[in-house]
Order: C-alpha cells, then sequence, then structure tokens
C-alpha cells in the first residue's frame, strides 16, 4: 500500500487511531455489536457519489485494518485521481460488524481530503494556461496540517511553508516593529545560513525597490491590484520570484495569474472547503451458518 | 475564564498544545526570532471582518497564554454571540515576538469554530418559526469532533450521537443483515438497559407501522419526499418523535421543517464549511530601549 | 480473536503496553534474562483454582503477543463463561522467556476482570428469578473504567452511564442549587435534545409526583426504605422506569427486587473486589541446545 | 500541598487528567451544566462514611484544581492518618459546576487508595507484637502501581519489587528451566552486580540448604506449612532474611509472623479490596445573582 | 524567562517531564523521602567546573519547577555566553528534598548542551578569520534533536536541514539510482515549489559543471581533497554557494576554510561530544523547626 | 530478531517512531519521493568503517521496519560482539525510497550505541586483569537512559541505578542535611525493607569506620587517594563491598582497580563519547520498469 501515499505510515497511524477511538467511545459501535453476529460477512463498494479528485485511500485503508486486519481492501484509484460521478473507489470485505464499526471514520477521513484536492484542482485547472502555480498557505485546520498539505498536492498545487520553523517570512507587522523592511531583510539573512529562504511581504513598489535592493529574490504581494501588481512582475524580472495573495478565489485567480505572477497563495484551500460526497453500497452478506447468527451480546443477557 | 466555554480546559489544552507544537516546527517561529528584540511589546485587536457567531474563544486565549502566560487577553464578546462586521471580539497585548508566534494557531482555532458556529446559526435562523430542532452527525473532521460538536451548540443546533457508544441508530444495512427491522429492534432492546436511547432508520411507511408496534419512540426519516414524511409524521403522533435526514441544504430545510419533524439531522454542519474572517490589527509597539532592540540570536552570529 | 470481546483492540492494545511498560522497568525482566538462554521453549496451561466467570481473554492474549509475536495462545473458554474450579482457561507456548516476562501482566489483567464478572453473576443470579436488570455506576477505578464495564456486561448486567457526558442525572445537590425539582427538569429538557436520556435521583414521594407530572421516564429511586420503595414504583407504573440505588449488597439485592423496580444499582460491582484466583502451570520445557543454554547476558561478563 | 504526598506531581498529574477526560466525555458534565448557573458557589464537606486510613488527598486535591484551579481545599488531616466514621477529611470550596464535575473522579482516587490503606493497616496491625514486616507483591491493578504501593506505604507496610528490573526474584518455574537452584544462583550472582538484590524462592528445606551454601542473603518460603517454615527460620538465622508467601490473610497472618520470618508477603493488599466510604456533604450555595441564575446553556436554545 | 531560551516551552517541557519521570522511577527520591524532612530549606550554587559555552538553562529552570513550583531560581549568565573554570551560572533554593530530586535530571540537560555548544564554539572560533560559517548535520542523538540544533546555533553555528521535510538534499546514491545528476535535479526542481532550498552532494568538478549547468544555486562539495575543493568554488564564484562536508575535525577545519567555502558541515557536533562539567555546591540549610527534622515515611513505620 | 537485545520491543518501539516523526517533519523524505521510483529496488551494507563493538542493531532493524514492513535485514554479528573495521554488520535490501528514507534514523541509533559500547569495553579491557567491575552512573542523556545502560551492559560493564526509586544512595549533601552518617543509615535502615540497597558515599576513613559500625555492607569511596582507597578497601574487607568514583578515566581507571575496590563507577560512559563510524554502501538498484521510472510526485504536476 505504501505507493499510495508518500506520507510515511508512523505519520498517519496515530492520526487514525485517534479518530477511531474518538468514535468508538469507551463501549465500542454497540449497534453493531447487539445487531449482528460475529461471523457474518459481507462486503461493500465506495462509491464517489459526485466528480472529484480522491485522496486519502492510506487512510481509508488504516481505518479499516485497525479494527480488524483481516478485512480485505482493493483499490480501483489511487490518491490523486480524478473520478467521474458513480466511480467505484474501492472494494472491501470482511466482518459486517467490523466494516460497519469503521466506515464512518474511514469515510471522514476521504470526504474530507478528496474535497481539499477536487477544490484545489478546480482551481489548479482554472489557471492552467499560464505558467503560475498554486499554493496553499498555514490558515489550516489545528492539528491536520500534514494531511491537509498533502491534500493540496494531490489536487495539484504546491505547498508554502509547512511551519514556523522552515521558512523566514517577513510581514508588514515584522517590518513595522523593526522599523523597516532594508534593517528586516538585513537582520533576517544574518541567521538565515544556507537553507532556510526569505520571503518578504510587499505592500507597495517603494517597499519592492528596497527588498530588491537587498538582493530578495521571494516576494509576497499583498493584495495589490492588478495593475500594481503587473508592475512589480516587471520590476521582478530576473531578480525574484512572485507571489500573489489576498483573498484570492476561483473567481480571481485567472485574472491574477494573467499579471504574471510565479505563485498564488490561496487560504481557502485548506480553511474553507466541500467535502467529497463518497459513501458506502452494502454489496450482499454472508454467514457461516445464518439460523444461528446471534450476536455476541446475547449470551449474557439471555438467564 | 471557564465562564466562556463549557467544554473544560483539561479537554482543550492537549488540543491547543499540540496545534502550536504543529505549527512551531523544531525552531519555533524563525521570523520574529531573527527580527524582533524579546523586549518590544505591542497590543491588537482581534476583530470580526465579516458578521457572524463567535465561538472559541477559550481556545484562542490557550494559544497565546501557552505561548507566554504575561500575555494579557480581553474578551468583548463571548462564544455564541453573533457580531457584526468590524468588531472587536478581543485585545491581547504582551510581547510582540510572542503575540506573532501564536497568531496563526490562536485565529486558526477560532475562525474554524466560528465559520461552523455561523453556518449553524443561519440555518437554525431559517427554521425559526417552526418548532423543528437542527441537530449534527458524526460527519466531522477526525480528532476535532468534541469542539466542532460544541461550536453546533454555539451555533443553536443541538448534537446528534457523539460517538458509536452513546447510543443505537439503527440502520437498513443492519437491518438487511439482522434480516428485518423487527428483529432488529427486539435486539437492539434486549442489550439497550436504562439509559441507551434507541433509534431507527426509516426508509418507507411499511417499515415505519413496524417500528411503532414495536414501540420504538425516535424515528430517522432518511430521504423521504415531503408527502411521505408529512405522513410518517402523522403515524407517529403521540408515539415517536421524528427526525429528518438525507442532503437537506439552508435552501430544502423550510420545506423539511414544515412537515412537522421535530429534527433535522445536516451533515454539513461539519463537514463543509466556510472558516469566519477574523484577523488581528496591530494597534502600537514600545519597546524597552528601542534604540538597542536587537533580536536574541544577533548575539550568536556576531564575531 | 476479535469474536472474544466486542471491544476493539484499539481500546485495549494501548493499556496493555503501558501496563507491560510499568512492569518491564527499564531493564526487562533480568530474572529470565539472566537465567533462560533465549532459545528454551516452553508450554503452560492458565487454570482458574476456584470457579467463576472467565473476563479479560483478549487483554492477557495482548500481553503476550506483545511481549513476542510468536507466542501460540489456544482458548478453551470464551469472555463470560463460568468454570469450575481447575478448569484450563488457556494453553499457550513459546520461548520461556517471553512467557515468563508477560505472565504477570496478562494474569493482573485476567484475574481483575474475572473477578468483577464474577461477583456481578453472583448478584445478577441472586435476582435470577425478578425481571430487574443490575447496573453498576461511575464509581470505577480510574482509567480503568472501559475494561471493568466491559467485565461487568460479561457477568449479565448492564451498565450505567459511561461518563458525564452521556446522560443526564439530576442528583439531590442539582435539585438542591436550583431551588426546586421541576424547575431542574424543566432546564434539563431544554437541553437534552432527542439523544440525551434524562433521570432524576428521588429521595421521596412528593418529589415522585413533581417528576412524573414534568413527563420524566426514569428515575433513581434513592436510599428509600422498602415500602416507600414500593409504592414509588407502583405511581411510577405505565410512566417512567424505576431504578434503585444506595448500599444495596448481595444480601439485600433480592429485597430490593421484591419491590418491583426495574433497575437496581450498586457501585461496589466496581469499586469493591476478589480478583479471581487464576495460575500458571507450566508444563515441560524444550531446548534447541540443551546442553550449551546460557543466558544471552553470559557473553557479556565473561572476559 | 507536595508534603503530602512522597509522589511528585509530575507522576500523579497525568494519571488525574486521564482519569477526568474518561468521567468528562466529549461534552464534559452535561448535568451541571444544565442546571448549574457558572457564578453560582457553594462549599463541601468529604467526609469518612467509616473508620479507616486516609491515602489520596494528592490525587484528589488534583482532581478539583484541573478542573477549576480557583477552587480553595483545605485538608483537615493527612495522608497515612487513621480517622473515625464521621470524620471531615478536608473542605472544599468554589463554583458548584467546578465541583460536582471533579467530584467523582477525586473521590474514585481517595476511596480507592484508603481502602488499599486501611485493609494494609489492619493486617499491619494484627502483627504488631511480632517484628515481621508486611509487604505487597506485583498483583497489583494494571497501570496503577504507582500510587496502590504507596497507598501500601501509608498503610504501614513495604513494597515488594516496583517491576521487573529492580531486582532478581528466582522462582520455581526458572529453576526448573534452569535446571537446578544452584546453577540458577550462581547465573543470576554472574549479572546482578552491587544493587540488585536477589531473592530465591525456596519450596523445601534441602533447596533452601543449596541457597544458603550459594551465600544467597534473601529467601521465599513459598506455601510451606508452619513447622517447615519455623524450620527453615532457624537454618536462615545470621545467613540470610525470610519472606513467607503463599495465600496469607488477615487470619492467618498472626500465625506467619509467628514463626519468625521477616516479612510475609500478601497480594490481596493490592488485587482484592473495598473502597473505603468517603463522601461529599454540600454545605451551602450562594449566587451572584440568584433570581437570574440561567445557565450558559440556556441562551443557545432561547429563540 | 522566556528571553533565555528561543525555543517555546510548549517544545522544551513535555521532555524535561519525560526526562523526570525516568529518574524518578516509580517511588520517587526514596533517599531524600527517606533521609530529609519535608520542611528543610537549603540554597545552592551552579557552579562551571570548567571553561566553555553555557547552553540548556531553560531546560534546568524547568527541571527544577516542575518538581517543586515554589523553587527560586536566578541565572548569572544566559544561554550562548562563554565562562571562565568556577563561574557561579545560577543560584538555586528551596526546599532540599526537591532540590536534590531535580538536581541530577537538571544538570544532565545543561552539562550535555553546553558541552555540544562549547565544542561548536571552538571550531567557530577556530576559523574566525574567515567569512565560512559552521554547520550542523543529521546526525543527531535521537530525540533530541530540536534542543542539539539550539546548542549548535547557542554555539555560533547554524543549522543545516531540521528534517527530510524542508530542504531537498540529493546525495550521490540519489543520483546513482535516477541515472543521472542532470536528471536528478530536474525532478527536483518541479516538485520544489517556492520555499523548498535544493543542496546537490558534488564528488569531482565533472559532476559540478552539470549542476551549475542546471542553474543549481548550493553545493554539497563531499570528502574532496583542497585543490579540487579550491577549484570547485573557482566555479562556482557568482553562481552557487559551496558547503565542504566529510570527516572535518577541529584541526583540520581551517585548511577547509581556506579553500574559501562559504559552509562547513561537521557532524561530529552532535554525535560525539564530551559534556561540561557543572556542578552543585550545597550552601546551607534551616529548618522550621530542626530538633524534630523526621522523614516524612517514619511515621508510618514507627508501630 | 528477539534474541538480539533484551530489552522488550515495547520499550524501543515508541522511542524508534518518535525519532522517525523527528527526522520525518511533516512532509516525509521529499528527496526520495521527488527523485525516485517507488518500485526501485535496492540492497545495502552496513558497515563499521572502525573497529568497535556493536550495540543496537534491533532500534537498527526497527527504523527500516517501521518505514516498510518488507524491507529484509540479514545480521552478520549480534548486540555485543567486536568488530574490525570494514566489517559489515547486516545486509538491508528492499525498495530504494524506504531505506534512504530510513537511514539516518537507523543509523544515529547504531552508531550513538556501539560508540558507547566500544567505549565501555575499551575500559573494561583495561582493568581485565583486576577483578573490579566497571559501573556507569545517572549521567546520561535525558529519555535514553534505558537504551544507554543497555550498550553499557553490551560493552561488558555493568549498571548503577536505573532512577532515583530502585536504591538509596547517600551522598554527603543528605549526610550534611541529615547532620550525621550514622543517623543517616539508620533512616535509610527503616524504610529500605528487605530489596532496597543501601550505598553510602565516603569521603574519609572516619566516616567509614562510622557505616561500618552501622551495618553498611556497600560503600562508595569518593575522591580519594590511592592510598586512602586501599586503606578503605582494607577496613571493607568481608564486611562491605567497595566502589570508587571521581572522575576516573581510561588513562586512571587501571590504578583504581590497584587498590583493590570491587566497582568503578565512570560517568563519562554515558555522558561524553564518539559515536562509532558506521555507514552504508548501497550495492545495486534494479525497477520492475526502468525505462518508466518516474517518481510518484510527476503525475500531480504534469499538467
Amino acid at each position: 500500500m505504501e505507493e499510495l501515499m508518500p506520507l510515511p505510515r508512523v505519520i498517519l497511524q496515530p492520526m487514525v487511531e485517534n479518530a477511531l477511538l474518538e468514535d468508538l467511545g469507551e463501549r465500542g459501535d454497540i449497534t453493531s455489536l447487539a445487531l449482528i453476529d460475529s461471523d457474518v460477512l459481507t462486503e461493500l463498494n465506495i462509491i464517489a457519489r459526485e466528480a472529484g479528485v480522491i485522496c486519502g485511500l492510506e487512510l481509508m485503508y488504516l481505518a479499516f485494518k485497525l479494527i480488524d486486519k483481516n478485512i480485505e481492501i482493493n483499490y480501483l484509484v489511487n490518491d490523486g485521481d480524478r473520478v467521474e460521478a458513480k466511480t467505484i473507489i474501492a472494494t472491501v470485505s470482511g466482518r459486517a460488524q467490523a466494516l460497519l464499526t469503521a466506515e464512518r471514520t474511514a469515510l471522514n477521513f476521504l470526504t474530507l481530503l478528496s474535497g481539499i484536492a477536487t477544490q484545489t484542482r478546480s482551481i489548479v485547472d482554472e489557471i492552467q494556461d499560464f505558467p503560475a502555480q498554486i499554493t496553499c498557505t498555514r490558515k489550516t485546520i489545528p492539528n491536520l496540517r500534514a494531511i491537509q498539505k498533502y491534500a493540496v498536492r494531490c489536487g495539484g498545487a504546491i505547498n508554502h511553508r509547512m511551519n514556523l520553523s522552515d521558512a523566514i517570512l517577513i510581514k508588514d507587522n515584522h517590518i513595522a516593529i523593526v522599523g523597516g523592511i532594508s534593517e528586516a531583510i538585513r537582520r533576517a539573512k544574518l541567521i538565515a545560513g544556507h537553507n532556510i529562504p526569505i520571503e518578504v511581504e510587499i505592500d507597495n513598489l517603494n517597499q519592492l525597490e528596497k527588498a530588491l535592493f537587498e538582493g530578495i529574490q521571494l516576494v509576497l504581494l499583498d493584495n495589490m491590484d492588478y495593475p500594481t501588481m503587473k508592475q512589480a512582475v516587471k520590476m521582478c524580472q530576473g531578480k525574484a520570484r512572485t507571489e500573489a495573495s489576498g483573498g484570492i478565489t476561483l473567481k480571481t485567480v485567472k485574472d491574477v495569474a494573467r499579471t504574471g505572477v510565479d505563485f498564488i497563495a490561496i487560504g481557502a484551500l485548506t480553511h474553507s472547503f466541500k467535502s467529497l460526497d463518497i459513501g458506502l453500497d452494502y454489496l450482499s452478506d454472508e454467514s457461516n451458518d445464518k439460523t444461528s447468527a446471534v450476536s455476541h451480546w446475547f449470551k449474557f443477557f439471555k438467564k
């Protein structure tokens, strides 16, 4: 399964374990335990009920396997694949009790990440005729950043900083506190060493001039109108790469791309989204001994 | 602060600690450490940039306090309050370095939960002339269920099951596997004891008749057309309470309420949403000794 | 193994891992490491030394498997089964070093839970001619509630609330603080929604009248004398189910049941108990190369 | 508070946090949240309802403080103190909501450990005229060993091994596998170094002779009849200290002590016990503004 | 205290808590508990017994505070400061029992990190006349990377990658597997986006030519002889920055710096080191009531 | 694999998981993911580049297996074995991506522990003609004590206390606070029971006399000159075992052993060391379909 998802399982498994514990409560799935005999087997199809980009198969896989390692899972698509409505994504088979217990956690991961990948892909597609790349931000759902950023990659965009520690991004507040963009850049360079990238938020062309003079190679053009942005891109030619940000949406992204920026940052990729509608169809069920199919709990209560 | 949020801090603090660790990386906020001297103080306003319902103040509070316990936070609203655009939600003051470090994590919680509370409130308001209550589902974001369900309550709706362990919900798949709705209900009753509620998913009036015959007091009317739903509600009068579910949206919720159901379940409350736009305004900054304001790291690198 | 215990392994495994770490210390089982060569194999019987109800087989299983996944375990009984003294519960075979290392942790779980299940069963049996069901309380051993409540189910009783969050139980202190039973019930109903059960503690028949008037369907008759309790049961007929509580023991439980209550809550099921006496018998041992059977540590210390 | 309990808080706090999370569930104490206004204050007495030895005050303290750090707690006794029935152990005051939320977790620790300390003390007292010391075993409740062994100390007994790593205890199975008691002792000595104690289980006097010949200074006389035990003690005079074990109870402990053994090991100290009956009495309540005392949740649901 | 260490406490506290638990065992500091009365106060000086660079004060601070929050700590130096032998680093005062309990954990952090900072500083000083900067590697002690890398910064050097996720470093094995340096660089660029730095390991000048042709701006010159390295530096002039690596030591670092490289990577900074000798001097002790100074445990054992 | 390392995997696995998470960051090994196709297989030799004692094979094993359970590992030596330079320690084969991802974490454990075992062995060898045994101290690297102490055992030395809870060591500070060595020993004996060893630090012969008078059987001769130490050893003959401590090194250890002490404690075994130089040689690589060897990420970015 390792091929499916370039995030190592050692990162994903604790997330899935915690999500299962969250959904199981202290008694487990009492409905299935009460109703279904433990030897009833069944099979189900996991189906996209609408078109989109699939993401999160490994997490779904782990949700089923951590409940019952004998469940069999066969993928018919891979993470990052676009699917049409009614596409069967995977088939899953095993004990009905276990399948029903894991179902919601498996789907919660899959529909969330597929929703993010799908929205990302639609924005990436919107500017396919432009060289600009779409990027996410740090505006993520707390404690899910690793997999949200993965979903963004599956949607064809790139990631911005993973955290506060892997790049320097000088924002307006830093500049105001330090007392000037040039001083801020000089300080940043002093500690950046050889593998901490520096990016500077630019609010106007005057600032841009100073930043370029200090040798900055990546600038964030924040909330600029298109003509100013275009002018900024021109000034950076051959000197620095440019990134646009500030309330950009599916509707405006093409206009932004037209200014010639290299990157377009969109916070909504990870903070506002619609889950992709994915459901389960139960195909069949067979018990080793149907007529005696009594749930586990029966025996404790029959006097 | 305990009055703000009826979720005990012992539940919330680990979430905020993990979110901070996620955003800090292994070096912390290198931008602020590199640029800002540790004795520079500042103050900021947390402002709703659009109208909505506020939720998550305690989580925001913890994000700032866990970075620097000397930060001062004053609330101007409470969780569950509706605010207009440009409302100041809180003021926060302390060391600029610490404020900038905690900012994103604090806002990620606040904008997420306020977005959920706001969407919930708009749906609750839509049916204010009907007795029906809106309820969420288990379609939540993995590992955030406790706070998402809290946001739903702040938006004026009620919660469905918190997990698989606190209620029996007999769905179509259970019925199919057991071999009949009457048998399923009988099995559930055997183990339910005195404080596990039982609810049964009903797909047609024939099933409903059987369920009522078995003495069921809560039924989930799933994906029914309005006339059938109305008929079901009538059949349940004085015998069982009714809950509607199945792709209900802000647009259709009033039509559903009109059928007379007691509860309306909407998965999108927690799986698909727009974060509320909330930002920070930096007001001022003052250092004990501005002219010597050099960042901590300087001394290590000046030879 | 999943059939044995309706608590998913994702809940049980962390408990067993922590218990093993607690018993291993930082060096592991130095006695076995010092004395026994790592290739010596043995087999053992796990035997009930007194009659009782077995509970905790899956936890025992995990204790052995987490020390050495090659250990073989065969069950001869299931959780919830009654056994006579000298019954062999399971046979376990594998490396002697590993078996001896896991033994105490495996037995600590098994004897604890079997003790609870056994005590529960004896009380359940005591009232087998009455319709009342025995239930536990929240008076559990900290951090073991999930498995203690499971043992109670294995003993044939039902569970009360799992925690403070899954039902409303209005007690005398709440009533005193709110200022009246009727007001307390009205407040509870306002937030209970459709799947939070409400139960009210009743100290006298006057309170009961008020509670029934407010439509309460489950009442806790606390520390009532038998005639009053009988009267209370009569008043509830067709309106509410009744639960008795307050220092009930094996000796008094039949008298309580005779009053006609539906449920009888007994805190001692989980807070005061005798572990069931279960031990290991070592059957044999065989080493691949007995004459050279030197412990692992020898080589480091022979100069 | 540190004087109360010689177990550092860094060990105890995680246990209490987990116990609170276990009891709070994902919504917290919904009964108190629904019924009681957050500004109602109250005071309560923690009272021993039967005579015994108190143990666990620090854990009780943490349970209240972790729910609301403004709760005030005053102790009237210390861990290890004997109290009569109806003794007030401590007074606790603060917000009624918080007190009711923490109550059960606080009491679960206190009644459990006091029960263990009380049982231990009664056995220690039984042999007060003999020099023998009572000791516990590794037959503890999984994941509570540190505090159970502390309760044993509070009851006046001493601890046996804390875990498998801090002493060598050669049992019958080790001897059987190694092929002889002399060889087993020689192997143990080779790795024991200077601060790993060695103890050998002795089943008969022949074994004892061999063990003493090998220079063993501590022997465990397992399941011996009293005359043999007495003989064994005599043989050990001036050479080794003796410990008796094997199903010893309050009834038989004096007879065992009479044999002259130095230590008496009793597993039941930690595996079978009765919690001490300790309860809360609510004294009064006062709200800042009683007539407007509405619970927090009201505002969300009033339309 | 926040000024001392630019690593947020939320990162450091779990490390210190775990280290304390590791040293406390399940009974705590039995020596101090047995011998010293809990109200004896004392004061101690923390003294560098040899010259060096101090690092880890915040971790030392937390070790004392987590054992007893009433301990007072006054720093006389800061992290990154050079001190002579016999310099008093800090004074610590409070309960003698608590100070003795925390002492070893506090010192283990302080001596480890000061040792690393000291060794780093001596290498940084060795090349102070050259522009090259010293950098560490990922050859760190498992689970201590964040604080080891911090100690490297305190010693005046910079950090290389914090982990596998924040930069691309193409090594010889990658090149061999991909089948060529040019192809490897092209693949890396495709996914690097705008803030993942790319560095390429170069074994010979032929490879360097290809890398520069592909536009690489940072190269790692691995195990080159000095003339070749010098030639490589010359070829990179104005195109790429250069980093030297491969068994460089305090003895050879000046020769490496002389080649004109920009960065010099030394694994031994974090994988091989001598702790700095730092100890405690106890100054005095005073008890509230010295004549009655009996340890806490006495009372349990006096019959 | 269990034979390799007498530390149970339940202790080791969390350490390796945390170390992997530390090195993976939130995106995993982006270099290997970007460059290498997931179906490329390779094989590598793990080679000691210098002579030494190997330690940590199980940790290395887990690092590879936790990244990809299909990786095959064959050991050619065991923990505790001495190897010459250029010895192949193990061969590892599997997916190239996975091998490269796990490589650094695997080696960080192996080189650290082998370095400690090697240094320990060289000191043990130095005194092979004397009966004294070398022992480590509690001066360990925080959170790595269990495996550092294991490495010390692999190097042929014994362990001192694992933590503060498993033995009483009365030091000069305790004696000063209690007010005398005799009183300190009496207090210690009162609580030591039968399996807590007592050791007393001795600074002069006067103290020694008192300690022996109190019946102490283990003394720590701290920072004594050789003639005094020799005299102390003589005084202890037949009464107590002796341990030397205080800045002892490879150079002085033989002189110390010559005094006749039974044990020699050396803190530097675990606080100051050189990692053993161990590296990987990649042998070959083969892909299922080399010509189409494109990395996983390619497909997301090709428009």
